[in-house]
């Protein structure tokens, strides 16, 4: 049996769980790159995520690419996303495209396709769940044959996730994420790499620790994208809690990475900034798990 | 007060409720098309669209785009939807983006900025309304002042809609997709326009008819994006029934109209087709309506 992307994410975890988020917006540039000329804003963008895909690529476990930053910019925008994402995969690095699309039957497919080849081909993506099955089986032929990933939202980082997420169900006395949850593990059964992992991961909060907790302790099988570390709230203590368990995670960053110079440098020394914050990031947690 | 684009959609759709979907794939196109030299399948897909738009605009009211089979082809397929859009746009007729888009806060602004301004500037979205009130909220600048819609998915068309969106819900024997409604309807309050109906609306499909017209008699201020119809299985006689309670809907067909000409001509007569499929599904409706 050969590797599957989940055993390959797994395995880079261990080393680091840093996922570096390139949710690039304009405004995150450094004067020194918004002041060439010649070059679009997505050109621009581009090279600043060049930049940091360089200079931190032996610092994370993987990249997540947030394509409604480049969705923003129009055509220019999401030629800056496909060149990004090759350009990361190009260096050898699992590069999670955060799409989150939901869409059924052969709508799916189509999203499969345009996200799994092609201009935008990613190792992983992001699925919502809300549609139900009809909505994630259409990507299943690009698990078993192209060694492609999804990550399904369950119980996101954001506080109105309390909204439909966390409703209690009548029947079962679970709460709609934990439904969810168990959809995707019966799913992911027939996924399962040599790590032990299947190739349908879920995204849970950082922010929802005790939640989070539980369902690593429930889903043995399920690896987990975990955002909400820093600007949101979730800490390297409440990860290493978990990551103790099991190494079953990848943990973003996105802004606390990607603006770290912002207020300290305009110059072409702003990469130093975004490395050193990686590190940090990488050893706060590790740190953490050893403690 | 001046009209909202739902015053607009609701206005047109009193003569013909149909909106026209431009799922368009490749091989749904006639060959007199495929066999076109220099142009890309981005480009003769566009071709294609801009024929049917330039014969369907009287008998429609508005057109919905599926993002996703233009993603499938990379920025090619994109340039396409970009320049579908805006051609339908400029011929005065409302289009909808089939985005589905669900994500939170400063993630959403990027997808509003995105649907909402530039390339693809469309003038109702959907999305899903997974995340809660924080993925839902982030577009209200648009509404108000752009003159913007949004459609919610609330009970989708599909089988495994059952999976999660009918799920029953332990404090209020409600079923998720009817807490859903209550929150679409609440957001919703804040914008109504002249004809009662709110900028946010809903996806409702026909293949549950009676669901439907339960939301349709308790939320008079919603107005409905309804796929499901031919195909799927929903008919007019459904469809009729709910619109002799209220002009509160729209109700999408795309392959049943843009394959028409499918094992019938690959020549240039295919528009023909297209035009016939898109007129008897308008008198089938509006002959229902009368009966």
């Amino acid at each position: 049996m050969s590797k599957t992307v989940f055993d390959r994410l797994q395995e880079e975890s261990v080393n680091s769980p840093v996922c570096l988020g390139l949710d690039t917006r304009y405004e995150y540039l450094p004067e020194v790159i918004k002041n060439e000329e010649g070059l679009t804003d997505g050109e621009k963008i581009l090279q600043f995520n060049k930049e940091i895909i360089d200079n931190t690529k032996d610092l994370v476990a993987c990249y997540k690419v947030q394509v409604a930053c480049y969705e923003a910019l129009g055509l220019d925008g999401l030629k800056a996303y496909a060149d990004t994402v090759k350009y990361a995969r190009d260096n050898g690095k699992i590069v999670i495209g955060d799409v989150k699309r939901g869409d059924i039957f052969a709508t799916a497919e189509e999203y499969a396709k345009g996200h799994f080849t092609g201009d935008f081909e990613v190792d992983i993506i992001t699925l919502n769940p809300y549609m139900g099955e009809d909505a994630i089986k259409p990507y299943f032929p690009y698990l078993k044959d192209e060694d492609k990933g999804l990550f399904i939202l369950l119980h996101t980082s954001n506080p109105s996730s309390e909204d439909f997420e966390e409703v209690e169900l009548k029947d079962s006395n679970k709460k709609l994420y934990e439904v969810v949850a168990d959809k995707i593990d019966q799913l992911g059964k027939d996924f399962i790499g040599e790590t032990g992992f299947s190739s349908i991961g879920s995204v849970v909060g950082l922010t929802y620790p005790e939640e989070f907790k539980k369902l690593v302790e429930k889903y043995p099988n399920m690896f987990f994208l975990v955002p909400g570390y820093g600007a949101q709230g979730g800490t390297a203590e409440d990860l290493a809690e978990v990551l103790k368990l099991s190494n079953c995670a990848v943990v973003n960053n996105s802004r606390g990475i990607i603006t770290a110079h912002k207020g300290k440098t305009e110059g072409e020394d702003y990469i130093d900034y975004i490395k050193e914050a990686t590190r940090n990031m990488k050893e706060d947690i590790n740190n953490c798990l050893k403690s």
